[in-house]
């Protein structure tokens, strides 16, 4: 049941969005009683932090192809694939606007970004410095925004409908290129 | 008259966001009548399409330094201060967000953006391809993810309080090598 409960926030936050979301609606969509939604989460907003959290973890798994080039190429196209998903691409932006009203909402935000592609986006970066691709000393933050960045701003920002042919190949190989120069 | 109802509008779009906003609101917030607004702007979506317009272009010189790395950093310079900005931070996710359910909101989000930063990044990216530091049929969109993306992915959906020291420099450098890879 949970997971129809979940399936049915997904599609009621793409539908209407956060703020004009309830419990109620959720419950009816998922054809189950307010009670069980409320018995395994306490209000509207942790539940869909609860999902947030399990939707960055989700299928992201470490490459380890022995070059920080290959494992950021199997990074993207998994990420790719996550983000242009429709129901993806309607709550991510959704929640950031909502985390600039919301401190609890803009904090989970974070932390799921940091558990979620971050923390994968990491282990890349530390089996690259353990092979002397990269400086150990670099600056780590910077390193991620570089990494995270073009492609989010791609496929949710300018919301480009499709990746033209060899897209991810270039941006892995430029992305290498400028971790390499820090 | 005019400059006051922007003002107003930034106000109200900061407090209570796109969809929560009226006509009737900013007419207040800026103290004239509702005819006064009405008379410049047919709806409020044309208000903001109007604003974020202005927005984008606003400030935004085209550099010309006669390298692309301190090209870029001039760049990031303006394009930081601007959407460090707290109404900017607010606002943006809000409008990303009414984008991903008003295809007319989407449209000019991405005109603004070309009109805006791209098209000094497409500056910057002509010159450098002028000087030969850049191949001059590289993937000029992706180019412009690659300039664009690490910056607002800091600023916008991290939500990075401040950035540390070196950091833009350090930016400017890993960008230019990246584009230089493609």
């Amino acid at each position: 049941m949970t997971e129809a409960i979940r399936a049915a926030v997904f599609e009621e936050l793409a539908a209407v969005g956060y703020a004009r979301m309830s419990i109620e609606g959720i419950a009816r969509r998922a054809g189950v009683g307010k009670t069980a939604v409320y018995r395994r989460w306490r209000s509207k907003l942790h539940l869909v932090l609860d999902i947030v959290s399990a939707l960055a973890v989700q299928g992201l798994p470490a490459p380890d192809t022995g070059r920080l080039e290959t494992d950021l190429r199997l990074l993207y196209e998994v990420t790719s694939r996550a983000l242009r998903h429709p129901v993806a691409s309607q709550i991510i932006p959704d929640l950031q606007a909502e985390a600039a009203r919301n401190p609890e909402i803009a904090e989970a935000m974070q932390k799921a970004l940091r558990d979620g592609q971050e923390s994968v986006a990491s282990s890349i970066l530390a089996a690259a410095v353990g092979r002397g691709e990269i400086r150990a000393d670099l600056d780590r933050d910077l390193a991620l925004d570089l990494i995270s960045g073009p492609l989010y701003w791609r496929a949710v920002v300018i919301r480009s409908p499709k990746l033209p042919k060899g897209y991810l190949g270039a941006l892995s190989r430029a992305t290498a290129e400028a971790i390499k120069a820090l």
